[in-house]
């Protein structure tokens, strides 16, 4: 019949028009069907084998990096994560200590030989930070910050893109292809939790972004259980999710003395818990670093 | 200071009030430390050993529903799921077999010794639907259709709840809460996914709905890799996510022929991508079963 | 081009599908262009005139309601609306007065001359309250309740179908529809908020899904300013903006003494609220009842 | 008894610290009980007679830019809006003439003496606008990027705050903060619908938001019916309901020729539709100007 015909047409019309979209963006997996592996001094994020980075939530202090990046590197982990510039929902919260934290983060880094990941939330401030870390960390809510995309993409810098808040596959996929098309190609997704109706989480985890991620796009996915859950007490569980889902990394959040935390103090592991969960994720094999 | 006096009394006030509300439930964990677990025939569910639940989404007919229960079974699978009635957005789609579903069911549960799990949407069906089934599904769509779960806490039949589209975590405990109180006690909770503004998946799969619901009820919790993610493609890494987050079961459609399907066609294995994603989940060796 | 011409017939294919699924619908407005005006005694909703139905949440006693009703009556409005069967959250809320509930609503009804509107939960208390009601309300819970929207479909009585908590337009309507295929056409819709991210109110009024609805089928479209926003400082100006939107009625709640309702105590206006807030909508002009 | 004294505590002790931090925002109606009403030229935002502000989505042209704002001034419309920079999802979409369209802004604003709106997405490009347009509006996906937020509370112009994607009143509230903490008083905020599951619309319009929005701040609230909505057909009843609410301004987009617009297409109206519009508004009685 002429109604099934036109179907037809329409699913042809269709996929031909979906196929023809992705595959012309840089970041697709069907203009590059090999996977994207960023190298990070001797690790490589997206090469089969998870990664798990860690760091507290802000950086405070010398002292404070340093227990944490220790904790870490005795535990064979080298990359470390701390916020220097801080974006605060309220301008009256401590926004972070800015260059100085940076400078925290380059002596504990070079001291411990670790990689550095920190968030920039201005253009102006990239240039700057290059000579301080090692990834340049985009946060969730500037996932749509265009100019800061740009800037970043312009950089030799490894970029970790963080989801928006409610930003939906395409857009995260545009949002890296922003970084892309100005020349970078060492980009890691990152799922943090989107924002739903449900508060027993901070956010709601979406795990399914994981495989929908590495099977659009040939760059690393990784899963920051911290942001997503806001909850200390189901980071292992979301954790050996994550991994078993196909993450490339787990990101998480540990701090000397979370209760006296500057940001996030709900959610930071203590030096023996982050101990403790590292046994359980390396006991259930998905998790070798 | 006054104030600081005040914030503490206030949380000591908040946190003795949600103490006393979940105490008092009787699905919750303060009530009753011990897992509950559920007996199906030889399989238990919540015993700490995780279960696969799969079969048609809508029975269609004996030879249909025979032929995957044949597969499950030669896997040594034994907990076969299908749908007899059909909630369906439009009054002009096919709405299941009914009755005729049930008898399917009941005869291949008794030629090859399985478990039968089939919705049921009305209370006055509960009481024939006895004779015929294992487990009585209550659909996300009625999950705060009280009446109903009323009907299924009054008989002496397992129950599998599903969470509602949009329900919070509370309201899914209190609507399980509706069953137990009127005194059956043999509940599954399940997570199917939630409706969210994300459309790479039909809803939303919220991975840290299981460890949230294990440490506040005592009752297994599955989750439903089919209507969560809606993409055949998405069934393997999900339900790794599942089983590697705690649950005590996954459940998926399995039908000879998904492309001719009478309902949700696009997200059904055929029998051999199942035996393939069995063996996955085996290898992976999170599923013993 | 080749790729315009494919572009341009999936255009076409896309509206020939879309149109031909709208006309077939009985509720649809392509099938039936001029508007339903369901006739409640002397009042009609759906001519141009919009209405207003108001009273308790819930039926507590007979001189709770007799009080809301008869300073509704000195203001000349005729409809009534009154909870006696309540679907609530948790199994230990009050679950209203039941039959006892709907002979106070007769009762009342009857003395006054009012038209009673009431929510039945359940398909086997249909038949028994023709005898006590004059619209039946199916609740936002069960709006995919199909047995019991089948069961409203087969009588002869008005019909109030509230949208569900995240029901799409299209589930809505075809909820709709479900009645209408089973030979009732006295069907008025009621948007009543829709569960989001947002927390400032119980639910997120979608005011456009009013003229959505006006557009796409034949029906009657009401907003209750109530459940949508969950505050009584709101329900004004929400009032208004339904009846500029389009609304054929607005419903609210009225309670003698709301500090001690038995239900949604914090959203329900007391009777000289009642009448300050009828004076604001009757002063800006959008309510002539 | 004990529990019911501790509620009151709580009670008390949480209305105390709301109390306590809504008094110290500086945006809050409890910090200033009296309207921020901005002044633009001759025309007042927030002085309790309603506005309407209107212009295409993206400036293209002198010419484009001119036919409408003579429209608009023909009609007495003074509020011209125009895109020179245009955060879009691709970075292959157009992206807006940038400095050559405000110095379009400015050369239609001069010549028929109209204040002019434009949209600035970057710290940096800031300074620069000053001197071209009267109005720096912060689009939704930079409500929460504080770099720029700050830039705009530094300098001497009025600044038009759109409400983010997903933002919840407090997010909004204190993005608005800060802008004003830094020395800038003159703010509007503009509510332009939220992302929900919903997709009848592009966003779910928050029509509450804007009662809230007066209630809890001091300072003008507008809606945007284009973006909220991004239909054509709906701009009509949501402006007519955005006015009954008590939005101090809408917010519209106007294109000559909206078919062939750079961006936007689907939801501009042509300029005989605007008059068509307008002369409904007024018609109504709500928008005066």
């Amino acid at each position: 019949t002429l109604q099934h015909l036109f179907k037809q047409i329409f699913k042809a019309s269709l996929e031909l028009q979906e196929d023809d979209n992705s595959k012309s963006l840089l970041v697709s997996r069907k203009k590059r069907p090999e996977n994207t592996v960023v190298q990070l001094n001797g690790d490589k994020i997206g090469n089969g084998d998870p990664k798990l980075i860690a760091g507290p939530c802000s950086v405070e202090s010398y002292e404070q990096v340093y227990s944490v990046a220790k904790a870490m590197k005795d535990q064979g982990l080298n990359l470390l994560r701390g916020g220097a510039y801080k974006p605060r929902t309220s301008p009256y919260d401590f926004q972070g200590l800015g260059q100085e934290g940076l400078e925290i983060l380059k002596r504990v880094g070079d001291e411990l030989d670790m990689v550095t990941i920190s968030e920039i939330v201005s253009p102006k401030d990239v240039e700057n930070a290059l000579d301080y870390i090692d990834v340049i960390q985009v946060g969730a809510r500037n996932m749509q910050n265009f100019e800061l995309l740009k800037e970043v993409g312009a950089v030799d810098k490894p970029v970790l893109l963080k989801r928006g808040m409610s930003a939906t596959m395409d857009e995260f996929i545009k949002a890296a292809e922003y970084i892309i098309a100005n020349g970078n190609e060492n980009i890691m997704l990152c799922e943090r939790g989107i924002r739903t109706y449900e508060n027993a989480t901070r956010n709601t985890l979406d795990i399914s972004a994981v495989p929908v991620l590495k099977q659009e796009t040939h760059l690393p996915v990784m899963v920051d259980v911290t942001h997503s859950t806001g909850r200390r007490d189901l980071l292992l569980p979301t954790a050996k999710a994550a991994y078993a889902v196909g993450a490339d990394a787990v990101m998480t959040e540990v701090h000397p003395d979370p209760a006296v935390a500057l940001s996030d103090s709900a959610q930071q592991m203590n030096i023996p818990q982050f101990e403790e969960f590292l046994g359980e994720i390396r006991e259930q094999g998905v998790f070798k670093g």
